[in-house]
């Protein structure tokens, strides 16, 4: 391991579309603690909507959301152990991992059930958010936060998966696919895509894929994530139901956050169908009888997921051989931290990491 | 068995809140039938709202909905077998039966589930629907929908149980209620009464009932169907969390079909909760990210019940001593139909049975 | 359809690993049954263990055991309706269809659930065993009982479902196999072989079948059923969790009905892992501290399956290009049966099926 | 807070059953710690089994089981917090809390479920086994172990929760008690008691304790923690049977650990019954067929529980105004800790726990 300076650069987003470049110092492990070496450091649709995009300060995102506090931005942090605080039970130098990127009080119920996401605590503190994130040359994390990330894995595969893909899966868990299932994933951004990724993965039978992008639908069908992959009209529906016996989907997956892609996965739902909202934001809504109760429908909400599960995750994808970074069309040293959100905003890219060292090939 | 008579006296609802009684010949059963003498037959809210107060011929309920075809009405019947066709298995003359009260085909993917209520065939004909129903002196059935009635449950009971209570055990069945549950039931109409009083027998720790009407209010009250009876007001979600120590209620139930009422099932829901939608009709609509997503939790449809889970219903209910007709204030004879429809069309009063016999009293 | 005849031939098993063919009328479908002009018929396990090598009668398997009941003999047909009889409502003439080998009374709470196999009425009689089976040119069958076979299958396939893989899958459905899942099938007959090819279908990621016999492990490697095939020796174990990170499998089946099979069916499953018995016959044993509690494992039972999920299971070979078939090693006509139970009696052969007309190929 | 004193008295079991009292010096919390003022500290059967009776030094347990280190003894500890080291993030001086007894590394995927009992790795140590427990007048305790305990339980109460009712409520969890069940509970010792106060409390309509000891069967119902309390000879099952209308118990619960004990548990378990072991220690042995997967039982391993379930246990005794101290028979100060274990011993008793201060009346 080199040895670490005094100083690093660090990313800030302080709204307006604008991205600022710092030089900070390097933090010093405390007790728990230890200080990443960042390898890469994924930009999240959520980094666009609530942050970069964000028009001015003081924010006001509703009275319980706690929105960015002039951190180092970057909630999809995967790195290297460069330096380790007193008291580490599990982790040591050297060590790569990722950054279950929402640090809670660790002692709460929800925190004690691995959900450190649902901590209601004063010590719930997101990285990139209200604790320094993971656009930096180096991160100080709690060792309680890390995911060990293995050999086959790359660096940029850990980043999507500290947020992104473990979303994914928890929505997918909960709602259990597997080989008996034709799967419809709703809003095919990287979200969505991952969906399919992930759905396949666990053996669905087919993965049908609708959008309303063109370009998102050419994508898809390009890396071959979904079997089938739908234009959201008037007809998208029946064209569910016509691939699926006319039955609808045993599992439906909305990731688009939006109001008529919530209804179409609920109405694409077959009879004892189950349907799973992952991406945020925004209003549903549908009509009890003829579009959920009269098939006995069941809807999951979920909400990132829990340390345990993506360290089972990470152990899966290993197993089955994906690699999230096939979803990463950008990759851009920290110093063009603005071209790359700029990219993202663009909305024509599929999903940007800012990466270091050997990352950045 | 007394001799059974050529004809018989019939109630028939032509719409625009009429209530005809006409004299038709007591049907023969055929193979796999039997002959009812009918005991009681109870009015549900979907008789009022669908069948009694429509406004004239033909009627337009949308292209999924079977509706009412002039037959003898009442789709929650209770009697004695007076006579059997060749074919039985089970069923004998003199045994006590209720009907569940959608006959399928029987023999599709939904009916050997039990779950007759889904059938798709053109033989799916619910009783007092499609096919005749209980307002009668005798009812014409098939043994695969008979449910036997078991001694210390009375014809009323039965009664209850053919489409209410089975509804209401359904759903509760889906969220799985137990002692480790406060259990919240919207809507405080015979079905959420029915659902206060199956939680309670389901262990539920806690009952909450919400209406806006005080008299239903007042009648859960006093017959003590629930530990807390709240006027749906604007604190009512307030109300709810300061009686389960800030957190809401582990499970939740939806029998007032409004947009309302559901989304304050949803809401009141705890973390991890669980909610299920009983009450019919009209739209659902809530904010994903803040009502739902963000406490993982669970939404259920639910429609009536299999056969086999309504004879575990009667099994359980006589297990735990509990006794539907506590919640019939109104027993009439067949003669008084018209009276009995116009009492539940005032709804000031609890729920209506026509009865026959010693029922009658 | 060609004109039925009069009488037709018959096989019976009547012990002493004997086969006697008889001349026998063709019987005439009465309410609610077909007849099924035979194609397929698979001779399964049990028809070795229970019926054919049966020594003497009468027979005494135990007090609630119903034995074979000099009927013709066959649990597993399949082909297509000849001739209906009154009452039919979905079935017709000219349907291909496979047999659920179980009729029960059809309306106890067994069999709305569909799990006929429970079913406790006086009128629960097997095919094969206390009614008459597949092995004979017709078959008399109760609508109730058929699952229809669609046209990717063959009649071949049919037999095969309606008892083996049925039984299987209700098994694999129960531990809810799926992409996230190691898989470890202990014995590899007939039955576990269906258990790997299923496996595979609803998603497992690794399938590991494991058995004593070096036959049995080099065809399932031939017909590369599994991704691994262990001899059942005293490091198996060992190599078992040697393939699966050293923390066995998420999920576990015993298709072996014997004593150490169980055994490691148990201690080979993770952590959380699901285990489910499907041999039958014999005791099972084993130290609970060491080898399920502390591991928070958790033990199925499972009994052939309900009449909804083979039709499932119908549907989905279909969707996944599964052909049960190719488990067949050996087709016979229905004059050649004597042989065709002394291969079985060998033991060497795989599974043998007595076929008719355009399946004996 | 009293002044904390240098040394205190602790009590520690060499084998051979004796209790040995020692005078030690009182720790010092470091990060993430706290020093508890000790007020309960209730004997388990296991100190008993594994640690009082042991016969000498060294003992062999098998080679997976981490025996008892000469520490301080006692694993169900509940006290006040006298003093807290830095890093607190929830409890502080003044709290009361029980512990959850074993302190695992907190940073495994077995720890981060909360299910610490299960940690694999070197810093697993249990209160009372491998590091100091609750029999001393001050006991060392890590944040992560500490469960708040509310005003309306007392420290006995607390201390009965840390391991015996935690442990029930995960096994009654895992088969999900509620009103719709029977419940067998086999062995009516301290866990068996518990056992059946929490099924009562989750809402069992029936618990049928079932105990070889006239002893325990008197004490069980004159503590009316059993609906029927049956001596375990061999018309038990017969007896279980009938007392549930022939079909036997939806749940069923071993805390025996014996052989025939467990099968009874199985064999009493109603079609689609759930059975569960909490019982430790010996062989289990049943005919599968027969006594299992003909009825499709189903059958969970459980140990100990987590620490959100033991959270979520404390919340309810609350809601349900259950005390664990009404199982406890005698309770002694730590002086007489000798008495205490020889009472335990005799095997005539209830439970005993040593206690503090108020709770010492």
């Amino acid at each position: 391991m080199s040895s670490i300076p005094q100083t690093m650069r660090a990313a800030y987003l302080p709204g307006d579309g604008t991205v600022e470049l710092r030089t900070v110092p390097v933090p010093e492990p405390g007790h728990g603690e230890v200080l990443l070496r960042m390898k890469a450091s994924a930009i999240c649709g959520s980094d666009m909507k609530f942050i970069y995009r964000r028009k001015s300060h003081p924010f006001d995102l509703g009275p319980d959301f706690k929105g960015y506090e002039d951190v180092v931005c970057g909630h999809e942090p995967c790195g290297v152990i460069a330096k380790c605080g007193p008291g580490l039970r599990r982790f040591k130098e050297g060590d790569r991992a990722l950054v279950y990127h929402i640090s809670g009080c660790g002692v709460c119920g929800d925190c004690r059930r691995g959900y450190m996401i649902c901590c209601l605590s004063k010590w719930r503190r997101a990285y990139g958010w209200q604790r320094d994130g993971g656009m930096a040359e180096y991160l100080l994390a709690e060792e309680k936060d890390l995911i060990p990330l293995p050999e086959p894995l790359s660096y940029v595969d850990g980043a999507q998966t500290a947020c992104g893909f473990g979303t994914v899966y928890e929505g997918l868990s909960k709602v259990a696919v597997s080989g008996d299932d034709a799967v419809l994933v709703v809003g095919l951004g990287p979200v969505g895509m991952a969906a399919c990724m992930l759905a396949k993965a666990m053996g669905a039978e087919k993965v049908i894929g609708v959008d309303i992008s063109p370009e998102r639908l050419a994508l898809v069908r390009e890396k071959g994530l979904a079997d089938e992959a739908l234009v959201s009209d008037d007809s998208v529906l029946g064209n569910i139901r016509r691939l699926t016996g006319g039955k609808g989907c045993e599992k439906t997956v909305d990731c688009s956050g939006s109001k008529p892609g919530r209804l179409l996965a609920i109405q694409a739902a077959r009879t004892w169908g189950k349907s799973v909202m992952i991406g945020e934001d925004g209003e549903a809504a549908f009509r009890p009888s003829a579009d959920f109760m009269h098939e006995h429908k069941t809807l999951y909400g979920s909400w990132v997921t829990s340390t345990w599960r993506m360290e089972e995750l990470v152990e899966r994808m290993v197993r089955w051989g994906i690699h999230p970074d096939a979803l990463i069309t950008t990759r851009l040293p920290l110093e063009k931290a603005a071209e790359g959100f700029a990219l993202m905003d663009g909305g024509t890219c599929g999903k940007v990491a800012i990466c270091f060292d050997e990352e950045l090939k």
